[in-house]
């Protein structure tokens, strides 16, 4: 293993052929060179990282114990809390609130598995975004091509992922925010299943769809780390109460016994020819021969539109009110625009949900895992509003997830695997599985990952 | 026990001292001499009756157990489903609508316990009402005065079991559809916790707050009909996880041990003194002497406005759009207002809710039993738009549910005890207790009810 990623370091470190303070101020040093083109960090919690990691180093030296990522540097969407720094989400307003007493609980939970918190991650605005990009903090920019977006709104996470700064990110996706940034920027991104990791101690978006996970550049890291964050949280009433499922075993099983299917019609079509031929590679690295139809995926995306503007709007109400000039422009009127939205609206769109979920629950009684493209398109240049799609100019912020949205809409778990198709920019496939099962999804991912097929090359 | 109640006719019937078909005939014929007069029935199904009292007479007479309710006759509110009669739900559009092939689960229910359906009642339109008026089957009237009012929506119920047709009558109660009917017409009525009795087989109002339960004219019966009602139905995938948990055999254990408290601020003005005067009544019967304060009820009734009025617009979208002439204008309008509700105010109207329930949930630590008024006001007249309440005129129809709504708001257990003040027409009392604790509050309506201050006199 290399010291690339968490595993790899954090088997250094256990070996002691690395030391956790080694590891920090490689990672510190990473960020110190290169963040200042990448706009990735908003916070560098230097002092705190070298404290801990000192910690570590000590518990090691007296021989105990510690944890299965002990010395991995990590950071997070700065929609997470972090002791004693404003929990700002990408906005101007919250940085004005008084910083929180403890780490959100997902924090908590890597740094009791020996990982170390190097810093808060840039993002777009209050996380209702696509691009990456903030009025406030100015962009995150593309490791790839730093002309480019990083996709979002945990662009900071795909950012300091991609380029190596730290090999773990915590990111939230609500309809698309760690899938997007993963397909832009080249990582693996696992959005669990809806109600999975507790959502204590971060800041909300649309709180019927929001989603916790990791970014990394493995499927290994995705999986170590996902496994430290399982676990009931009191302090998450949302949180759906679900036993520990350790991943990590499930790895090495393979994937011939699973029945593995890829998305027609919707997913199909309304993207790039490339978006396709990355489906189209990992199916037959996989010899998975089937296409499933996810029935009414454009009315999904419809229905999980309307109930995130709603939702957005509810909790933003005082805010728009009293701080409208505080906002990004555009963050705010598609805000003002969902205070609008009329309430019989969301219970359609509810009621339209019951319906889907449950045909495409039945989906699964046939097949084990569904793959269809992350984004249907390559990231996009900074600032650009528009983009072609099947020969039709589109507005780009809502059309970046029109491939993501009808899947978190349902809760559903996904792993976002990066394919290279041609040279050039990433693209990423969506490997789809039934509520709870992650597992399901990492295989396959992994399967994509040991067949060269799925990869998360370093920018440089 | 007289044939005038459920427990006197099973009873009876048990012991052969009546027969099923005889309980029947003389249902028959009081509907037949009184409902033209108050026309709290819409169908009377005497056929189907018939041939169940007949089974169950020769199933006695073979010597096979015959059920708790053997020969009840009882009726329910026309928006249960009843084989073969078209769910109307008090309104003109859904009698077109194909009859369902069996009967609603409760009803299926009450007939497993030996009771026999003898019809479906007069209700408001879709139940968003509180008069019992109706405008395409005429109002439901009060068996105190025909020319007055039942109380609505379930106003049918009300005035078939204060007239003595049955002695038996289910309803529903989404902002206090149950309540107001036995206090206009001075019956027992018993609105579970929310999620108890399975909803299958009837039609919605607004899902999140919907109750169904019996009215009676005694507290046994009350509790003899819910017990019977009880237990999980895996058709409503509402109902909450819970066991059955009997309440007849509760009934006798006093109430010497609860502690009772009457609601005060909010409870206790805003409405005719005889109301208060009901509420003293019941506290002195039972030794209460201690108030509580339920906290921002003024607050708890506009945000159960804001969500019903938008979640029944969603219910009935289509309907406005393509027959909005074939509503009952006053019910149309009040819809069509709802279309218009934006969805962020009813979001905050639910995470107001979340927050009064907290509170209210926590005055259960330091009391058992609250009792509070149940209308402001006795049956106004048929056709009455306006009433004075402390001085004011205000409309009559949505001001018959200020107390009410507070309370189903967050889907407590309440029985509504009617309670004799002075001469005229009657009153009730909300005898409220703690989720799943419908014991409580029958315990309490039993000792009012032996105490001689609840009574349920039928009216002749």
């Amino acid at each position: 293993m290399t010291t690339d990623t968490a595993a790899g370091i954090a088997a250094a470190v256990a070996a002691g052929r690395l030391t956790a303070g080694d590891a920090v101020e490689t990672a510190l040093a990473r960020i110190a060179a290169l963040d200042p083109g990448l706009n990735a960090f908003t916070d560098v919690t230097a002092p705190r990282a070298r404290a801990r990691a000192a910690a570590i180093d000590a518990e090691r030296a007296a021989g105990r114990s510690v944890g299965p990522l002990a010395g991995v540097p990590f950071a997070v969407k700065n929609l997470f809390d972090v002791a004693g720094l404003p929990t700002r989400a990408g906005s101007r307003i919250n940085r004005e609130r008084a910083a929180p007493p403890r780490d959100g609980a997902l924090v908590r939970r890597l740094e009791a598995a020996g990982a170390v918190l190097v810093g808060a991650l840039n993002m777009g605005e209050y996380a209702y975004d696509f691009t990456g990009e903030n009025a406030h903090d100015g962009p995150s920019r593309n490791p790839h091509d730093p002309a480019r977006m990083t996709g979002g709104s945990s662009g900071g996470s795909g950012g300091a992922v991609a380029a190596g700064m730290v090999p773990l990110a915590l990111g939230s996706d609500t309809n698309g925010s760690i899938r997007v940034p993963s397909a832009f920027c080249g990582t693996f991104g696992l959005k669990p299943t809806f109600g999975r990791l507790s959502r204590a101690g971060s800041f909300p978006f649309v709180c019927s769809f929001d989603h916790l996970g990791p970014l990394a550049r493995s499927v290994a890291d995705l999986a170590l780390s996902y496994d430290a964050m399982q676990g009931a949280d009191p302090d998450d009433p949302w949180q759906a109460p679900r036993p520990i499922e350790p991943v990590a075993d499930a790895l090495v099983q393979g994937t011939t016994s699973l029945r593995i299917a890829v998305a027609g019609g919707y997913f199909a079509r309304g993207g790039e020819a490339d978006c396709f031929t990355a489906v189209r590679l990992a199916a037959e690295a996989l010899g998975a021969h089937r296409t499933v139809e996810i029935p009414e995926a454009a009315r999904a995306r419809a229905a999980a539109f309307i109930i995130t503007a709603a939702e957005a709007a509810g909790l933003h109400l005082d805010r728009l009110r009293t701080r409208p000039g505080d906002y990004d422009p555009a963050v705010r009127d598609r805000l003002i625009a969902g205070t609008t939205i009329p309430a019989a609206w969301v219970h359609r769109a509810q009621r339209f949900r019951s319906w889907y979920r449950e045909r495409v629950l039945a989906l699964f009684d046939e097949v084990d895992v569904i793959l269809a493209p992350c984004t249907p398109c390559r990231a996009l240049r900074i600032g650009q509003a528009t983009m072609e799609l099947d020969g039709l100019t589109v507005p780009a912020r809502p059309n970046i997830g029109i491939f993501t949205q009808p899947i978190s809409f349902i809760g559903l778990p996904v792993v976002a695997v990066p394919v290279r198709v041609g040279g050039g920019l990433p693209l990423a496939v969506q490997v789809i599985a039934a509520p709870w099962r992650e597992d399901l999804a990492l295989r396959v991912a992994g399967a994509l990952e040991s067949a060269g097929v799925g990869a998360a090359p370093t920018a440089e």
